[in-house]
């Protein structure tokens, strides 16, 4: 089982990380990832990382590399279910996973999306407006 | 990682199954997912397995368990994501996953499920009127 799922949710995609990742699985599910991002025109992406006990600087580079990714292909990406042991080592490393937001599940996760799908949507408007 | 994450999705509960499950996993689940039924009152559960690429006759008992142990809970299973190979040799082992339902993906799951929640506040109203 090489392949990470990714779920579709109504607008949003999700993805659960729960095996230790490797850099072929990362590269793997950056290219599905995208790909079904372009496939369903997906306006965000939640990851899921309740299933992590550690998030070192590898997942960290991950999660904003797919964050940055995503973003590009006009979706914005939220990490949800950290555990409190993962934010309290995050911290004593230094790591402060920048350009990723963070939500406690998916249903506050998929409010975050909502409200910023509306901001992008009102920006869109007044940027037309102000051409 | 010896814990597969639940998450909660609105009044429903969401499992995604990636991993070789083994006797030890499966229990832990089963404890863990009956136990966060009782704790959030959850009224559906979802469980996904389009990251399985087989289904044997131990994940098909697994999944009827699961299923049985939530519906006693008052709490119904849809199992989504399946990929089509794995209906294929479902078919062709003479497994027919007795009792359990299935929907494509997340958003059809969700809507089987609530509809099967409407269905039931419906009988449970006509008989206590009968009654």
């Amino acid at each position: 089982m090489e392949r990470i799922p990714i779920l579709k949710l109504g607008p949003f995609l999700l993805v659960s990380i729960q095996v230790d990742m490797h850099d072929r699985l990362v590269l793997t599910l950056q290219d599905d990832l995208t790909e079904r991002i372009v496939q369903t025109r997906a306006r965000g992406v939640l990851i899921d990382i309740s299933g992590l006990d550690m998030v070192d600087s590898f997942i960290g580079r991950m999660l904003g590399n797919i964050a940055g990714m995503a973003r590009i292909l006009d979706a914005e990406t939220v990490v949800i279910g950290m555990q409190p042991s993962v934010a309290i080592t995050l911290v004593e490393l230094g790591l402060s996973l920048p350009g990723i937001r963070t939500a406690l599940n998916i249903d506050r996760g998929m409010d975050l999306l909502r409200a910023s799908l509306e901001e992008r949507t009102e920006d869109f408007s007044a940027g037309n407006q102000a051409g």
